[in-house]
């Protein structure tokens, strides 16, 4: 663990976590909490305790079970049904030290955490991301017309940002076409002919024409959005979703809206890039952060500031599920940063001030100013 | 060199060396063992030696050969041709203290030692492993009719891998298309209308239609399937390469053979990405630990460990003709590996009880469970 | 900073600057300042001085002009307008320690010193090196027919390299079309039939059969060819500019003209393979040595040595515009070759005869070789 000045000023602030999902109130059994723990799976022979966030799991977070560091998993998972789910949580979302989520609704596969109950349990505030394949599919599901879908779903988008505490949007495009994608709005008449087939089909939106309108329609909404961009489950094509694939729909966009690269890894230097050359092009590496683990989140940080202006990089724990990873991430953070900043302040490369000015910017300010949140939240 | 519990774990381990090729036998002049030493050439002004493994082998490798350490070039192949090829071999293939080999036999440009041979030279065991594509062209050289060959390969590959000693076949995949193909297996008459023009030319194997053939049937054969990735000679096109344009081909074959991605380098974040969501796929960085050197190993090892789980993580050495390659390879992954877990243990990121685990895993059990070696082999 | 024999021996060495632009002679205030800080822009609330090359310039560049190290940025501005264009311009380039300067003439948005002019202020020698995209607009320029324009460039292009003083040249194909290109000359038909959109249109060459026969005129001129690759700013498609695209257009070429691969970042790696597999590859790391910063120049050095032959690696600055670029290129290249080759003589793995050659091969030696200048130039 880090000492001195930066360590302790990251380690008193409140961080904007701007990132992020629900936690699973209900208890979890050994292959439930498994599964959460992994962005594969709790197969035989191999499991999610054995890899980098298993063991940061069992380093990190055993103690605030008051188990010892390293507890092996069959303990751990014991004691977290012992003290019950409500007190696992509570521990680990008061360990996070964030004062502020933005809270991405829109992936539910089991009953998570509204935004105010996650709020309520970790003695924060919290603000909603909506998710936009989620409006769409919402406006298929209720039946429309392919030449009107276009403009459904426009609205139906209108109306999910214009609740209260609706701060962004977001988009999994990355997961469903990825994005090399023709950057240009598509015409009325492309999203209807594209709309025929995948409303009578049923299934989830991956038309390259729907994402595309999907996109734009973020551009018309005004919000920020944010974009998963790299790492995450078996579902990604990690060869398509390189940030950089976006350039051209950047240009095409500049000076609209901003545009949040989440995740990024292992395309954290081309996220960097495009936040170097692109004014309105944020980035951060959460998920990442507590996959790699504390031991590997000050690399990987430093990889992702080789370039990065330092108003342009944000905290998110993208957690999801288990109230550890709130934990985990944050600390991975905390740790990363305050190392990496320390060592440059140590070797007279960056000044004091100037690295509490980063620490503060990134933990906190950046998704501040690009969020427009007012002071007091 | 590195220290501690970690260190000597690993030292004293007798490695799996799940992926390497046989030495020359015969002495070796000086432009013939610069040429094995790199995977370019032994070009007029810039010798092998000065490179990384050059600079690697001057160290490492001339001590064993009486020499004192960083010794010069020319003494060290005068001296080299003094001890004579037999003795050379001998002592380089002690000192990597590997206790298993799987041999790919399929990469002959010159006469190798075949897995008997090595084993005997080495005081260990081998095995082998079949190159699929030798199969294949072994198939066409003996005269086929197109509508046949798909059968007659798929007889030939039964028959090769039923061979006593035969653990895994293997694909170079990599060298003749990269792995942007359709991901579907073919079906006959395809095979059958690619076959034509490819028997009437009488070249290697190189056919899309064929290659994902080829591959389809390693799943059929059902033994573990070694992919080339990543780094190897001017024959890649890198961009090719990227283990994750294989991501549709693992959907659709996964649950079947373990898939092993070899070398990987640039691309061992990505191939880390595919052992962590694939439940079958396994890495190493073979060939990478001994070109980047031991001053390298620790870097490209943390970053395959990044979030490869840590049963999915194998040694191999890709050693081929020089029996240098089997002691380097060998002691950058010790090195490396124990360097890099001894340094989490000191940071208490990681017990010491985990970390004799893991390297244990890597540096021989998680071979021994994918290729089902008895506890005796 | 660093110590020891290694960074004395760089510290002293008389750097061959390979690629670079010459320098702003005017004055400069805040905005024309901040703008050439970047490759971006100088957003509002977002200052090119608030990331890793501003840290770096407030660091490294601000006791050169007599003011404490980190000074803030309005002192900074403020002070190098009191000293002047020209002293300020003078005190960074003889910081610099350039004993040659191979300057790119070819992108002058603004007026900028000629290699002369440069030289003189650093009292140095200057090559020049032809961009050749300028050379093929200036032909288009000036009026031609589409079926003369082949024809008319290679000769315009064959004059601009008999020029006294031209050492190279230099494409910027990276810009246009990227490098997924059809590696086959074009035939003339071809360029005929490009030629004349691309002549009516009147806009910059970026046709992709113009480029392919840009490539291969420069093939034909004898002369080195600088590429750039990677990095750059918004105008770049990163995805298309991986140096590996070029595999097939190297092997074409092979036994023919000296290719350098530059600034590379963040495909290192890709281009360290290319320098290792083809014989007459070369890469710098210029440009992304300043913008990454003296803290962050080590690793990005290591990653593109961990294959590259000691021979085939350069240096350059890529400076433009601010004189500030020249200095802090050239420390950072000095002190994390330094930090690098040191630490692994402390660990003994490398000896410091070879260390210190290494320094001197990458610093100027290697550039003298491959531009083939004489032993007193």
């Amino acid at each position: 663990m880090g000492a001195g000045p930066v360590h302790d000023t990251l380690a008193a602030l409140r961080l904007v976590d701007h990132h992020c999902h629900g936690v699973v109130t209900t208890g979890l059994d050994g292959p439930a909490f498994r599964s959460l723990l992994t962005e594969g799976a709790d197969w035989p022979g191999i499991s999610p305790f054995d890899s980098p966030v298993g063991v940061a799991v069992r380093r990190h977070c055993a103690p605030l079970l008051d188990l010892p560091r390293h507890a092996p998993a069959e303990e751990y998972l014991a004691r977290r049904a012992d003290l019950g789910a409500h007190e696992a949580n509570r521990r680990f979302l008061a360990a996070a030290g964030t004062g502020l989520f933005c809270v991405d609704t829109g992936f539910t596969p089991q009953r998570l955490t509204t935004p105010g109950e996650l709020a309520a349990m970790a003695d924060a505030g919290a603000f909603e991301v909506v998710r936009l394949e989620n409006v769409a599919e919402a406006v298929a599901a209720e039946g429309v017309e392919p030449g009107e879908y276009g403009e459904r779903f426009r609205a139906a988008a209108e109306r999910a940002v214009r609740r209260p505490g609706v701060v962004a949007v977001k988009s999994v495009a990355a997961y469903r076409t990825g994005f090399a994608l023709d950057p240009a709005r598509p015409s009325d008449a492309e999203v209807t002919a594209a709309a025929g087939p995948w409303l009578a089909s049923g299934g989830r939106l991956a038309d390259p024409v729907l994402v595309r309108h999907l996109l734009w329609t973020a551009v018309d909404l005004g919000l920020p959005l944010q974009l998963h961009t790299g790492f995450g489950d078996a579902d990604i094509r990690m060869h398509r979703v390189d940030p950089t694939l976006l350039t051209d729909w950047l240009h095409l966009t500049a000076g609209t809206i901003p545009v949040l690269l989440l995740h990024c890894w292992p395309y954290q230097r081309q996220a960097a890039y495009l936040a170097a050359v692109f004014e309105r092009v944020y980035v951060d590496v959460g998920l990442t952060l507590h996959y790699v683990g504390p031991a590997r989140a000050r690399a990987v940080l430093a990889e992702v500031l080789e370039i990065t202006p330092f108003r342009k990089l944000l905290y998110s724990s993208d957690a999801y599920g288990v109230a550890e990873f709130y934990h985990l991430g944050a600390l991975a953070f905390r740790e990363g940063l305050s190392g990496l900043l320390q060592e440059r302040v140590d070797a007279d490369e960056l000044s004091l001030s100037d690295a509490l000015r980063i620490a503060t910017w990134a933990g906190a300010d950046n998704a501040r100013q690009v969020y427009r949140f007012s002071a007091t939240t």
